[in-house]
C-alpha cells in the first residue's frame, strides 16, 4: 500500500485535516471532529451526509451507485456527493462544504424535565478534620491516623479509595493536618484534600440515543447549578439504537470506539458545566447515570450485542457503581460512578428515572407514561403494579428517515396549518429564521393537518383530487410543498412526500401498539387512564391534539396529557441528590412487570391496524373520529 | 541538541543497544536490562560499577574526578571505569565488559524459611455454576442471573468486579451457561470463567530490600508448587531503602520507576514459576506482600518520603486489599493483592510475616527474632507482650562497602578460617569455584577469626605486630590477605581491609543496640531469652558461633540459636493461605510496641559501646570473652 498525503479543508469549519488515501471523507471529518450527519452508518442509504466538492474533485472516486440512487442529477451537477461514499484517490487539495443540513449542530433540546422537591440525602458527604501531627511517641501512620479520625468524629470503620490512599502523606503535610475528606455512602473515604472546603458537587447524565444532558448539581442543598446538553457524538456511527448495537457487535473495538466517544461527551459537558459554575470537575464527587440499556452498555463498555437478539437479554439490570477513573470519566478520581438499574431488555434507567421524577409509583390513579425517542418507552399502572414496554419507534420524529427532515435547531419548521379550504400552508420556524427543514413536532402537525383537510386518507395515502399546486407528482411518488424555494434558506422547495407519511405511520403505530398490548395486559381502557406524561425532549414541543389525531396514543381527554420533558434527567438528578431515590429506583426495577412486545401473539396484527391514520378500527378513537367527522361534514 | 547515535556492545551478554550522546554506560545497561551493581546511587562514590572498556574509548567522557578517586591507576591503565560516570560523547562503536563482580547476579537466595501447617482457609473460593438460559419468558440479565445464581447456590449477595462485569455475556455464552466463578472474601466475584475448572492458586511474594522471592501455591490444599527468586531489580537505583527513598523522595518520576522495576521484577517471577508449574498466570486469583515499610510503600506507588524523615512516620500501617490491574501485576485482573500490615517506621509487613512463622507470639517463653538484612528487624517478647525496633545495619553484610565484598554468587567466599599458629588462611566458595570475592558470611568469620586469633584487638584495629606476610601496609591502611591472587579468578589479591572491619563494626552494632535496648526496655536479661531466631536470606549461611563472637547478638547460649531462613516469606504465604493468619497479623500489627531507636536518651553512648569486639563492656558477653581468653592464653 503506498499512503499517499492529502490535505482536506472542511468548510464553513476552516478545519485542516492531512489524510491518505482509501478513506471517506466521513470518515476522515469523524476524526477531525468535524460532526456530520449519518443515519444508516456509513452505507449510502440515507442520504444525510452530503457535502458538497469545491475544489479537488479529480482526487476523489466517482459517485457510487448509492449516490446515484440517493442524490438527484441536479444534486450531482452541483459537486453533491455523499460523505461516506466518497474516497479520496489521489494526492492534492481538496475543498469541502458542509451545507447546514448534514452538520449535527446543537439540537434545540429540553434540558430540564418535571421536577419534584426531595430532601438531599446524598450517596457522599464531607468530613473537615483537624489531625494530631505525629511525633516520636505518637508513631501512627498517616493514612491509619486519618482513619482514625474519621472513626472518632463518626463512628465509622471505613475503606479508603487506593488512589486517595497514595496522596495521603503528601496531602496531610500540604494541608498541615487539616484536611477535608470525602466520604462514599459511610464505606470509603474517596478523597482527601489539603483544605477546609465544604465544596460537595455532583453529575446527574441523562444519555440518550440522540441527545446528552448533564446536570450540575450542588449536594449540599440539591439545587442544579449548572448545566449541559449535547448531540450524542456516537451519532456518527449510526442514528438508532440497533445500528449502534450491530455497530458495536462487529468488533471490540467499535465498543470501544463508541465507548470512548460518549464518554468523551460527557466529559466535554462536565467542564462546560464546570466552566458555567465556576467548579473545578476535582469538587466532583458523585455522578449517576440513566440511559436505556443499549446505552447503558455501551457507557459502561459493556457488549450491547445480546440486547438486540432474542430473548434479548440485558448483560446487567441491578444498578451499579464504578469508579470514574475506570470509566475514563474526569471528575475526582476516587468517585464512583451511579448507573441506575434497568427494568429489562430496552426498558432501562431512564424509564426507571422517568418513573421516579413523575411519581407514578406512588399514585392511586392510573397513568401512562409515554417517553418518547428513538426508542420509546412505556409504562403504565399506578401503585399497585406497573407494566413496562419498549417500542422501536425509529427517528422519525427526530427528522431522520422524512426527505427534507431535520433536528429541531434554527430554521427548522415546528409548527404547520393547512387552510382547509385552500390549502395554503402556515409555518413557525424555530428562531423564525428562513426555513431549510422540518422538525418532528412539524412533522406530526403536517399528517394531522393533511388527515383534516383530506389531502390524506386514513390509509396514509394522498387523495390526489385535492385542487391546489402543492400537490404534485414527482417521479413515481406524489409530495405536498410546505415551503416553495423562494422563502427557504437552502433553495429547495421543502415539501413531505407520501413515504414521509409513511414513516410517521409506522414511528406511530409503533408507540400505539406499545401502549394498548400494555392495556390490554392491565386490562385498561383508555377512560381508566387518568394522566398519559409525555416525556423526552421532543415532547414539549409537539401539539398533543396533533399526535393524538395521527393516532399515537389512546384516546383520552387532552385535559389528562401533561408534558413533563426531560424525566430521565429529572430521575438522574433525584437518585444523585438522594440514596432514598436509588433505593426507590431499585425496588421500581425489580416491581415493574417487563412486556416483550414481540412475545404478544397479536403483535403484528395490532401493528398493522396502528398504521391506520388514527387506527383501522376508528372506534377506538372516538374524540378523533369526531373532529374528522366534523371537517368531513364541512368539505 | 543534536542527538548522535552510537552502537554499545555489552559483554559477556552479546547484547547491543543503541543508545544517544550524553547518557550514561549504567543509564543505557539499565535500560537494556543489564544489571551492574551500584549501591550509591549512581554518584561514583562505591566503585561497585566498574566496567571495563574494549573498545570505543575514544567516543567515552574522560575519567571523572571520582573515578579517579576510586579506581587505581593501574585500573585506569587498563581501561576500567565507572558506568555511573563514563558519558557517550561521539557517535561510533563501543564495546563493554560487565566483569563478574560488576554483574547482579542469581544470588543465593535462601528460599524457604520455616514452614508451620496450617489449614488452608484462602480469602477465594470458586463456585461451579449451572444457569438457566435466557427466554422470553425469563428475562433476567446476565449478571443479575449469575448474582442471583450465586446467591441461591450459596446464600451470599455479592458485588461483581467491574472487569468480570464487562465480560459477563460473552463469557456465559462461551460457557453454554456452565460458569466457574470466583468469589473473593465472599464478597465479590472477581473472576467468571467459562470452563468448570477448580484451579485456585495464589502468589505470595516476600519484596526484600536486596532481593524479591515468590511462591506460587496451590489454593485448594495450601501447598508450594513453584518458587521463584531475584535480585530487587531496585538494586540498580541504590543499594539500601534510605537511598531509595531519597531518590523516590526527588521526583515523582523517580518512585514510578521504583515503582515498575519492583513490579515488573513480580510480574517476571510470575511467570517464571507460572511456567514450571504449567499454571495460567489468570488462573493466580488472590496475592499477598511482606515487605519493609519502604519496599511496601514503594510497591504500592505510596511516596515514602516521610519514613525516612522524623519522625519517621510511614503512610500506611493497616494491611490494604488493592486491585492486581491498579497496580500492573499481572495475574487475574479481577484478583486483589493484600498487602500485610506494619508496625511502625521501618518495622513493615516482613517483620510481621517473621513473628506469624515463628508463633513467638503464641510462646510463653521469651524469644528474640532477628531478621538480618539491609535493614534489620529485630522483634522480643511473647504471647503477653511484644516489641519490636529497625536497625539500619546497612548492606555490608551482604558484601557492599566491603573492598572485595559481594553478593553470595559462585565464586564468593563463603567461609574463612585462620590457623592461630601460623595465621595460614583456609576458605570455602561457592560452587568451589575460584575465588573472586568475599561475601557476608565470610566477612563475620575472617572478623571473628582475626579476633580470635589477635590480628585485631577488641576495638577492631589490626595489631600489626603479628608475623605473616598476609598482614601489610598498603597505604595508609593496613589488610590482611584471605587469597593470593594466583588463587583468584581476578588476578587480585583478595584482603580484608582496616575500613573492612570497621564497616561490619558499625553493622553489628547496629543490630546489637537494637536487641539491647529492646531488652532494656522489656527488663529481660540475655539468660532469659530461651530462643533467638535468626531469619532472612543470609541467615542460614552465617556461623552463629562467630557472629555472636563479633557481638552480633546477646550471649545466649548456641543451643538455644535457631536459623529459620526467609520467614517473611513463609509469612507473606500463611497469609495468602488463610484468612485466619491475615486476621493474626493484623492483631500483631497492633498489638507488637515499636520502639524508636532514636527516642531512647542512651542509643548513641550504647552503639558507641556496641561498635567493640564483642563489645565495650566485655561481661555483657562471658561466653565470649571465655572462648577469646582461652586463645589468648594459649599464645
Amino acid at each position: 500500500m503506498t499512503a499517499i498525503c492529502s490535505m482536506i479543508i472542511f468548510q464553513p469549519h476552516g478545519i485542516r485535516v492531512e489524510t491518505t488515501e482509501g478513506r471517506t471523507i466521513l470518515e476522515v471529518a469523524n476524526e477531525a471532529g468535524i460532526k456530520i450527519n449519518s443515519i444508516c452508518g456509513g452505507e449510502g442509504l440515507c442520504g444525510k451526509c452530503r457535502i458538497i466538492i469545491r475544489e479537488g474533485k479529480q482526487n476523489l472516486s466517482p459517485p457510487t451507485e448509492a449516490e446515484k440512487r440517493v442524490l438527484s442529477k441536479e444534486d450531482l451537477a452541483n459537486n453533491f456527493r455523499l460523505a461516506c461514499q466518497t474516497k479520496i484517490e489521489k494526492e492534492g487539495l481538496i475543498i469541502i462544504e458542509v451545507p447546514p443540513e448534514s452538520q449535527i449542530d446543537r439540537q434545540r433540546l429540553l434540558l430540564r424535565g418535571l421536577e419534584r422537591e426531595i430532601k438531599p440525602q446524598p450517596a457522599i458527604r464531607k468530613l473537615l478534620l483537624r489531625l494530631k501531627e505525629p511525633s516520636l511517641i505518637d508513631v501512627v501512620a498517616d493514612a491509619d491516623r486519618l482513619l482514625g479520625a474519621v472513626e472518632s468524629q463518626t463512628g465509622l470503620k471505613v475503606k479508603m479509595d487506593y488512589e486517595a490512599l497514595k496522596r495521603v502523606p503528601h496531602l496531610l503535610r500540604q494541608g498541615k493536618w487539616r484536611v477535608s475528606v470525602t466520604l462514599w455512602r459511610d464505606e470509603e473515604i474517596i478523597s482527601v484534600e489539603p483544605d477546609f472546603s465544604s465544596d460537595l458537587y455532583g453529575f446527574a447524565v441523562d444519555v440518550g440515543t440522540t441527545k446528552l444532558a448533564g446536570y450540575l448539581v450542588d449536594l449540599n442543598n440539591g439545587k442544579i447549578i449548572a448545566s449541559a446538553s449535547m448531540m450524542n457524538p456516537q451519532i456518527v456511527y449510526g442514528e438508532d439504537v440497533i445500528t449502534r448495537i450491530k455497530f458495536a457487535s462487529e468488533d471490540e473495538e467499535n465498543l470501544k470506539a463508541l465507548n470512548r466517544s460518549v464518554i468523551e461527551g460527557i466529559n466535554g459537558m462536565i467542564l462546560e458545566a464546570c466552566k458555567e459554575a465556576r467548579v473545578s470537575p476535582e469538587k466532583i464527587y458523585d455522578m449517576t447515570v440513566a440511559g436505556n440499556t443499549a446505552m447503558h452498555h455501551i457507557f459502561l463498555g459493556i457488549p450491547p450485542n445480546y440486547v438486540a437478539l432474542m430473548p434479548y437479554s440485558a448483560a446487567l439490570q441491578s444498578a451499579v457503581d464504578v469508579k470514574a477513573r475506570e470509566l475514563g470519566v474526569k471528575i475526582n478520581p476516587g468517585a464512583y460512578v451511579h448507573a441506575l438499574p434497568a427494568i429489562a431488555g430496552f426498558v432501562g434507567g431512564d424509564a426507571i428515572a422517568d418513573v421516579l421524577a413523575t411519581e407514578i409509583y406512588n399514585a392511586d390513579e392510573i397513568s401512562m407514561l409515554i417517553d418518547i425517542g428513538t426508542n420509546t418507552e412505556i409504562v403504565l399502572g399506578n401503585k399497585e403494579n406497573l407494566v413496562a414496554c419498549s417500542c422501536a419507534s425509529g427517528p422519525a420524529f427526530e427528522g431522520a428517515h422524512i426527505k427534507h427532515g431535520m433536528r429541531a435547531v434554527s430554521g427548522a419548521i415546528e409548527h404547520i396549518w393547512i387552510n382547509p379550504d385552500t390549502f395554503e400552508v402556515g409555518y413557525k420556524t424555530i428562531d423564525d429564521e428562513k426555513p431549510h427543514g422540518l422538525c418532528g413536532s412539524a412533522i406530526i402537525d403536517v399528517v394531522a393537518e393533511m388527515l383534516k383537510t383530506g389531502l390524506i386518507d386514513s390509509s396514509g395515502r394522498f387523495v390526489t383530487k385535492a385542487e391546489t399546486p402543492r400537490l404534485r407528482r414527482k417521479g413515481n411518488s406524489v409530495e405536498f410543498v410546505i415551503a416553495w424555494k423562494d422563502e427557504t434558506s437552502n433553495a429547495y422547495d421543502i415539501a413531505v412526500t407520501q413515504n414521509d407519511v409513511r414513516e410517521i405511520q409506522l414511528a406511530k403505530a409503533a408507540i400505539y401498539t406499545g401502549a394498548s398490548v400494555l392495556m390490554k395486559h392491565r386490562k385498561i381502557q383508555p377512560s381508566d387512564i387518568q394522566r398519559v406524561y409525555l416525556a423526552g425532549a421532543f415532547g414539549n414541543y409537539v401539539d398533543p391534539q396533533n399526535a393524538k389525531i395521527i393516532g399515537m396514543y389512546p384516546d383520552v381527554p387532552l385535559e389528562r396529557v401533561k408534558f413533563v420533558g426531560n424525566t430521565a434527567g429529572s430521575g438522574a438528578r433525584m437518585t444523585l441528590i438522594s440514596i432514598d431515590s436509588r433505593k426507590t429506583a431499585e425496588d421500581l426495577a425489580k416491581r415493574i412487570e417487563y412486556v416483550e412486545l414481540g412475545a404478544d401473539p397479536n403483535f403484528q396484527d395490532e401493528f398493522l391496524k396502528a398504521t391506520y391514520l388514527p387506527h383501522m378500527e376508528p372506534e377506538r378513537f372516538p374524540s378523533v373520529m369526531a373532529i374528522l367527522n366534523k371537517r368531513s361534514n364541512r368539505l
